[in-house]
């Protein structure tokens, strides 16, 4: 298998091992898009978000966000570091700072859906705020994956007037 | 008068000349972060964003912008640079980058205000949209700038417990 | 015609008009990478930097600095904006936001062969450093579309072991 | 202690135990502007990066960066992500994107000297290549914070002509 393959594998395996699905993120990328792309439908959200994780900054930052959550849930990390990591401080910014890397593979008109994902923490954004794992760079990749799929979207409907239709210019 | 000052008076003076002043902007940072900081001031807020405000980087962004958009409104630009900045196409992205260069000053942590602003459009935000004036940069910047300021607030509260008490190692 | 297919037009012709074309940049892309991908060719380089000029990002940022450019060699911009444009100030810093919207499409690994570019200032990138016109914003461009196309190289060779090959999952 | 303080001690420690101090990085931010600020002294550096280092979002960065390094020497974290961090993979890119929150902490001048550190590898850095541990992550940032710290001498000496005398708005 070569090491892109790998890779994806390894990103589906990891969210899936923290609770994340695709149609999870899809639902959260439709929400973004469905009152501007009236045709779109649930397949082309979980197909966009898909894209989104064959690229292989996105995959290398979801596997260094995902161990750097399990590693403060077992208390690698010494402190000062660790408090900072497990209480998800929300001055930290490195969490953010992943999360760019990911919004900006379709360029910077992810940033606003990204920031109000992690201001609403809609659908499977809030429960990750809820369960009782450690997930400070968790979810804001979630939202980052779900932006940067809305962006995928929108230059897909607005080069084609269809999201269905690729144009592998941009995508 | 140092090249400086005279880049933040023109910063005033431009912004001013489009309608914003910087009780506008503390409007929407004191909203943002009232809800943490219960003994937050608009005063508070205003003193913030002229902290923002007297950044070089911030300066340089705000008279570029506002110069792109008044150069729009007078159909300086060809074709089709032109279209792209009078319809505040929402696939052009440059606005969302200069927006990146203000957010950014204190930190990664803006990013999320920054799109809850510019997706929300709350107060001043929203007037720059419904005016008859070409906003596309501007509308972008007075989040970023209101972002920034929470940032500042919030840096400055955890610090000292009291967003009055300067910390100058971040501010 | 399509907007994409005007833009991509439009940023040939404007490089055209401000004396860059395809292969004074592909010569830059390609000294970058020769050393690590023998097999590689002007012509792999240039394909790239044509694949580069095709996503939207970055010509909307090679429209809007080339118009930056064009409107401070006229004196269009009212001070103090005008005098930092001209100059090229080194504390300016928007002309590098705009080049990182670019860099950053094939990822953040191009921020170093950016950096080195704009440092070094080989082939072309002097040339408009030494001639009398207001490059501010095109040395900068000029520098992150090589380097954006350097690193669309490094990802083909990587994945394929061969930069001819395609791999549409990054590219 | 509050905990600024302690992140600021601790990010000196975990800095000295990876063999790097505030001189070795000052010299190459000395090196940098030297022919810029003929004044400039050692000192001068020294105190800039000391600077640098008293920023939150720059200790965040330096404490994860160095846990992963760290953690990629042990073997903790499960493939295929240890291999990208032990082989410091020119693909990995988040080694990038944490350096890129250090770097933009005095705005976006210091891209261009962050790649150049770190393509051109002077002194400590290349040092850093060379032993036998695993400095994927540091080697970068250490470039930054030597980036960051030049950028913050070129705006005091440009706002006061003398690299000594502070001017707190920017700095």
């Amino acid at each position: 298998m070569k090491t892109h393959d790998k890779l994806y594998q390894a990103t589906l395996e990891w969210l899936e091992e923290r609770g994340i699905n695709i149609e999870d993120i899809a639902e959260l990328a439709f929400n973004l898009q469905k009152p501007y792309v009236l045709e779109l439908t649930k397949e082309d959200a979980s197909e966009s978000v898909n894209a989104v994780l064959k690229k292989r900054e996105v995959q290398n930052a979801i596997l260094t966000g995902i161990f750097l959550d399990k590693a403060a849930e077992n208390g690698y990390p010494e402190e000062p570091l660790l408090s900072q990591l497990v209480n998800d401080n929300s001055l930290f910014g490195i969490d953010e700072v992943l999360a760019l890397s990911v919004v900006n593979i379709y360029g910077f008109i992810g940033l606003t859906n990204f920031g109000y994902l992690d201001k609403e923490k809609p659908g499977i954004i809030k429960e990750l705020n809820n369960n009782n794992k450690v997930n400070t760079f968790l979810d804001d990749l979630i939202a980052a994956i779900a932006a940067a799929a809305a962006s995928r979207i929108a230059h897909k409907t607005k080069d084609n007037g269809n999201p269905n239709i690729d144009n592998d210019n941009f995508l």
